[in-house]
């Protein structure tokens, strides 16, 4: 529901994003403003490769957005936020589209109903197309009147713009995820075969020592949300985190001790939904006559023992760190250890976000920017958990240390998973 | 859930069912089967001329279905009941298919949850098209074989399913209407302008002197569903029928005298669908700055007051007809005055459906055939009432003045109107 | 919801209504109307003699009301359409009672919500025996200002009041009985052991030839309810009617043979709300190490399997009917086989209402009374199936050979049961 | 859900616990624990004083327990946690007790669905008199056994036991006040009138340095929740606490100033709220002809201006402190300044809950109890706030500086208010 960023000097060289190497880093930091708009339009076009018309418009679940519908919000983003004062000769192919393809912004004027995106035929996926094509083209003539003023108004906007589209790219693929998985045929996003992963190394535990220590962006950096502000002081009692992931393999031990049938492990809101939902295993996991499988987006396969748990909810992160008598880490734990231990903390943004034990609400000090902007992250700062790091799905370069993502206890279409953390 | 049929000597000269030319009637009487299976299945394909891709994909409400599942679902029926036995070299493209496209049939296996069915982007639209002519194919092998023997066993099996298709084609209208008013965009179906119609006459009553009457389906026609049959006596007490439908501009005297907020008007369970859906006009009406306006084919328009009201519920026609001091018809009323004034009865089949005050049971002595055919029709007798007649979407040929057409008492998205009765 | 009446000449003497001995109908003859009005009135007090003040309070779902309701809603229509306008001087003890206690006639002012019935506490249940001692007052005095004059306009409405009164003592008994069920202690009702029937007969069936047949009330009783009349002519096909009711050994035998599991015997509606709610057997039975038992007004016990079968859906009957290879009558069948055949068809009246397969609509003619008071059977004319006979909860003199009762399909809590019928 | 204390040492004399009167305190420290087992039940039968039979059976919302039921569950805990183990001789009067009277322990059994609460007529309420009864006479037996012993055991069970009968004191209340609102007679708990509050003073802010501050229980008192420990550091940025609540008044200029309607004031989920549930001012206000009325445990009266405001929801508290241009304290904020400022800081605890912008979760190093007893709290560290102080329901010497109580975002049938905090 948010997201992250480019590289970024505030990420100490001990914490390295994936995919964000020296050369992207390098490029981005002297790189106009109007190629890092193409790279990341383009990025999201690439993500639609293999997709076929029919699968830009379904909607399988209400936290669901059509891809189409991805495809214009982003571009509406720039529309609004950019182009409608910043240009003013802009002409919207379709001045309806302001009403559809607006997600959530009250300020920027009525919206239609979320429940209905997915019944939506037209426009067309080739009328998205030539839409976002309309939307470059003007922020093309735009960029180039910007040319290197790197202090024009117009900057802060199109980077928060590229930021909102890195955050549908990774929305765009675990929503066609969940659409595919919908479908009795199980279709794959990827053809090829997935690459499995190496048996996992024993945990081992990073310690940090009691003491008042920092967290939160400190704006030195390019680009942060307002949500990571301001940076602050909190004290933590001496703990340690773990080095890497919780893996299906350990997972698979905790289904197969009864714990999805053992109340004492859970959170009573975690136990109704367990039993209101059925669940027995993450999403997409089904037990077969072969022993247990999970659709991927390379389709159905055998479960990946070595692999990280994905695709768990806050209930079960906290039942299963229950059951291995530890818990999950706070926020603060999270970006301190993280920080503290750059590399030696593995699968930080490359695999699953991490629930936080944390709720999302603001930082001491936080006050949204004013207008339709400031409706970004702040209004949501109730009945949500913090989750940490990254994902496979997070685009190369918008992770970041002070990156928090936050979603509701039950979520489980996203790239969640579990880190432990344990008092020392 | 509707039905039809062709042209038969059992429609009395007097009611001349449209669409249904002397042409096409003898045509039919001689033609090989191939060739009025052809002829079927292609207006089928003609209805979807002006679709996108897009717009195949989408269910708007529960009872609507997507085009696409309309055009695998007809052609799986084709698949079960005939090629399944009679054409033992057939081979499914797609096993799972059955699953797919199967919509009741209990006897006929398991089958994919109906609110499930606009979620499914694959097949893609290609795909489907490609069953239908992978069907298509299997069924000119297979009616070559059968040639002119109309007593070969698949012959009423080819019927049946050719009936069912034409029930689907006029769902299939309904569907995709719903659609697209569903879509704030409101994209017509047909390009052109629609033609208005002409200034009513006022309303003449066809009366029937009470006495034993005959109703239901002698069996001497070429086709008729179970539910039809078996023909058999009703006494009617005296009674007329109008001969017109109530118009638009009838029904808006109705509004406009505060019908929707005068509970006296109305059946308890009609006020709380009324109340619970904030029903203030037949269905597709909007209120403009302009005035009423009805969602049609062609678009938004200005509602035509000379046109027969459409897409109101029972609820709404019995409310009217109290309003109107008169009452729905019975079934066995309609079909009795249909019978006995022929063509001085207009509208009969080429608008409205016509509600009935009838309740959808069983005729005396009725048995529906055993197996899976044997739920086409009779596990529906409970909860609905009968309609009569037929409407524009009715396929050329499909009417019959025995048709049971059926729906639940709160059902708009149909061409549902209003023929009035009277005591005498 | 429930209707029926006093013994009338217009019972043949071949179908004695259960209760209604020759002592009673003289004296009702006879008597004057005070005495018939403290008799029903009495009556109603005497069904609670057996519960606590708590059991008034409850409603157990949507269908069930208070006790303490029921107590005061007859009470609040006497003082609504009969003292309201004959009695000027009388005055409500709480005015508010009449929004209390209304139950649904929108035109005699605003209602409570029906939904929170049973959460009101107050009135207290002794300050509601109160309301109806104030009410009975007032109707005594009115009643002898009336003395003999029959053709006083009070009259029938005092009798249709108690008309009323009585169909509240059979939902008292089924709803009471609901609450108690509800209740995991499972309190009885009756302290006494129940009586056992004796081992059923063969069915024998009775015919009826085709032919036209008078059925509705002549209007030359006593009393009729408006949707019982006009008497008008029907056509019937010749059939035979069951001599008596199915048992709950015979429903046994239908639900040991796997009906519950068995999608071909069920109409559609009804096997989805057979999966829906989980039905396994009739309303109150349940599975025990033991066997099948039944929660009946003396409590939980082992079904009796000479009992005719109770607390059956319309979907149940419908089903058992199918199974048995037989079907259910239509409401005029039941009503000219129950008139031709008097005493020869047994369990007519004494045990429990009879599912026909008839939609609950008006008689030709039918016109409803103007005024609230028209609302009383008018209204509920969709979505419900008419009964026929009467049960062991409906109080002695109100059963009625013309007498119409109806339910909708999934109704269970009533006195419900199976007379078969035949095509002959 | 609530808890709260006795008196204790270690709230500082500073902060003055209302009720908690030297001479109760005293009492406390050296009466015999019979003394206060007494006082404590006794109590509870108090609160009942004013109550009709009736008024002891309903609940009016999923949240709402009925009287009868809070008579008993206070019971049931003490024969489970502290009889069954440690009076081998105690003898349930009805073993199904266990069953209906079980809350929410998994670990101690079966329990009755929380919904059907109100629907249970018996026992009666003279039966659940007799079942405290019968408990209090097999307490007294065990402690008298007990004696001065305060290392015995049952000892801690019985201060829990105490504990928890005393936050049923407080929910007693706030259900009973409920269901006396739901009822349109709107009957009075209290028979006298209200006294109204004086004239509020002018916000004073107490500020708070930055610093590492040491919150939670410190375990020298006599008594904790489990979710109050273990004492920790954290660190706070500087800030202030409002001295006193937000008034009805300061409330109202919020309603008048248009705030229910304008989105930008409020979180997405509390918008969502407010518009799904029409939600215009605190629950139990009703606009007049006259002007806001509240209804109160005195019936419905204008609203006093002065008095806090209550009945509030987070999402409104949230949203009133954003238009203030102010915020919502956190727990650690609130629990240091109320031991920093002591009784400078007003309406801590005899007023309403103070919502602060903390989620309940789990202290540093914290573990719950082993067996059942550890459902108390843990479970339900998740999607909740963490509200401080306590409320004029809050029984006295119940309060505590540390204590924590927790509710959901939409809560507002609680006395929840609003105390705002500042970044200084």
């Amino acid at each position: 529901m948010t997201t992250a960023m480019h590289s970024s000097p505030a990420v100490p060289e001990a914490a390295p994003v994936p995919g964000d190497t020296t050369a992207s880093r390098a490029a981005h930091a002297g790189e106009p403003l109007v190629t890092r708009y193409d790279a990341v339009r383009t990025h999201t076009l690439r993500l639609c490769a293999t997709l076929q018309t029919e699968d830009f418009v379904v909607s399988s679940m209400p936290d669901v957005s059509p891809t189409k519908w991805h495809l214009a919000h982003t571009s509406w983003f720039f529309e609004t936020f950019v182009l409608a004062e910043h240009a003013p000769d802009y002409r919207s192919p379709d001045p309806r589209y302001a009403f559809l393809f607006n997600s959530y912004y009250v300020q920027a004027g009525e919206r239609h109903c979320r429940a209905q995106r997915g019944l939506v035929t037209r426009p067309t996926v080739a009328e998205v197309f030539a839409y976002r094509a309309h939307v470059d083209e003007a922020m093309h003539r735009l960029l180039e009147r910007v040319g290197a003023d790197a202090a024009h108004p117009v900057v802060p906007l199109v980077e928060l713009g590229l930021q909102h589209e890195q955050q549908h790219q990774e929305l765009l693929q675990t929503d066609i995820k969940h659409v595919f998985w919908t479908n009795p045929l199980r279709p794959s996003y990827h053809s090829g075969p997935r690459s499995r992963h190496g048996a996992p190394e024993p945990v081992r535990w990073r310690a940090v020592p009691e003491g008042v220590h920092r967290i939160g962006n400190e704006e030195k950096e390019e680009f942060s949300f307002d949500n990571e502000r301001p940076a602050h002081r909190v004290f933590l009692e001496s703990f340690a985190l773990a080095d890497r992931l919780v893996t299906n393999g350990e997972y698979l031990a905790f289904i197969e001790d009864g714990a999805y049938d053992e109340p004492a492990l859970w959170l009573s809101a975690g136990l109704a939904t367990v039993q209101a939902e059925g669940w027995t295993a993450p999403m997409y996991w089904e037990r077969t006559a072969d022993g247990w499988t999970e659709f991927t987006m390379h389709g159905q396969n055998a479960v990946d023992t070595a692999a990280p748990v994905s695709h768990v909810s806050y209930y079960e992160a906290d039942a299963f760190a229950r059951w291995a008598g530890s818990r999950l880490p706070t926020e603060p734990e999270w970006e301190v250890a993280a920080r503290m231990h750059g590399t030696s903390l593995h699968q930080a943004y490359d695999q699953c976000w991490q629930w936080t034990q944390s709720a999302y609400v603001a930082y001491p000090g936080y006050t949204p920017p004013s207008g339709a902007i400031g409706e970004y992250n702040g209004k949501w700062m109730a009945d949500q958990w913090v989750l940490r790091g990254g994902s496979r799905a997070t685009p190369p370069g918008h992770a970041r240390l002070t990156y928090r993502n936050f979603f509701p206890s039950a979520t489980r279409w996203q790239f969640t998973g579990i880190r432990l953390a344990e008092h020392t």
